[in-house]
């Protein structure tokens, strides 16, 4: 079985989405470590080794394989988790067996990259990491259109989840589209969102918290 | 078999893909049109019985399921292609068989919805279709910034295809990667996007416009 090295920035939800996807899924991952801030992943080094888009995560697969993108990470984990789990098999499949529920799964997974981590995460790395007096103006102005539209993301996964009978994103247990989703979700507060204002959305960020081998954000 | 209904905007490349999905899969897609600029996504009938969202696509399977969010849905057809096609089997596989590879083309689908999308199709959106002098303060001030990181998004992409041994962004024939990616980027000039600029992107278009079964966008 191929060995999973992480490249991660641990201030990073998308990093730790895949964090958290492995140990759901019991698969052993080895963490190395980098400072967005200190411009670690535009080395020289990086950019030729990990990845020439000087981005984290990427999930190194093996010697060879180098695959970015957080939620095809967490993909790719869950779809092979039978052979790199060290439990045999799995006691959790993070996956729909059905392609209705799995293209629901991706549904949430894509809404979260182009209408929730644009904004929210965006939104997080500016104002609560690099400081909301330390951004240029371009960056000031756009606070307020995606304070608005983070606000309607969460609005949608409040609708979404209020309704659902079993209490997750889709179908009766934990999918990816959960575990992708409560990454940034459950600290929009340091992007200035209070969840209070979207109370099932913390019921079920409390419920996610509740899931056997949940690990948190560092 | 499931009836596929799509509920699209014929000016969106969103809705545009699974257009292309279906037809280079041989699945019949009916088609009920809307016009967002005449608000017609917003009714209270559309949210009510298509998507409370207030948002095309929705891809609609039979009578009760819709279906947002562009990639899942291209997703689903090339899933279920076997069962849907009107050709037996159809001629075209768009999701590769091994995990790695179906990891890859995810890796490429959620990068466009999340480095892609978010800055050519809006920019389009804003600069083609309402019009730059009819753009509030707040978008205008965002058209450099998009700009910038459309470009890095195909810098990315012809770095990538630069180097792809068989012309294609995952494998040896065309995957949803292709699709998703190509629906903005063959109309990036409407975005202010010379697409001369990146000579390998260009070829890589005229490539996908070879493919048996293509549809142009309306």
């Amino acid at each position: 079985m191929d060995k999973f090295i992480l490249h991660e920035e641990p201030i990073s939800g998308n990093c730790y989405k895949i964090r958290l996807t492995a140990a759901l899924l019991g698969i052993p991952l080895e963490r190395r470590i980098y400072s967005i801030l200190k411009g670690e992943t535009r080395t020289t080094e990086f950019l030729q080794t990990v990845s020439s888009f000087g981005r984290v995560p990427v999930l190194q697969i093996g010697d060879a394989t180098f695959l970015p993108e957080s939620n095809a990470a967490c993909f790719y984990l869950a779809e092979t988790a039978t052979a790199a789990s060290s439990m045999s098999p799995p006691s959790i499949a993070l996956i729909p067996q059905s392609a209705m529920r799995r293209a629901e799964m991706l549904r949430w997974m894509f809404f979260e990259q182009n209408q929730h981590e644009v904004n929210i995460a965006t939104l997080r790395f500016w104002t609560h990491v690099i400081g909301e007096k330390n951004l240029d103006p371009s960056r000031r102005a756009q606070i307020e259109g995606k304070t608005k539209a983070g606000e309607q993301a969460l609005d949608c996964m409040e609708d979404h989840i209020a309704k659902s009978e079993c209490g997750w994103f889709v179908g009766d247990s934990i999918t990816l589209a959960d575990i992708c989703l409560f990454a940034y979700t459950h600290i929009a507060h340091d992007a200035g969102f209070d969840l209070a204002r979207w109370p099932s959305i913390l019921k079920w960020c409390d419920r996610v918290k509740q899931v056997q081998g949940y690990v948190a954000m560092d």
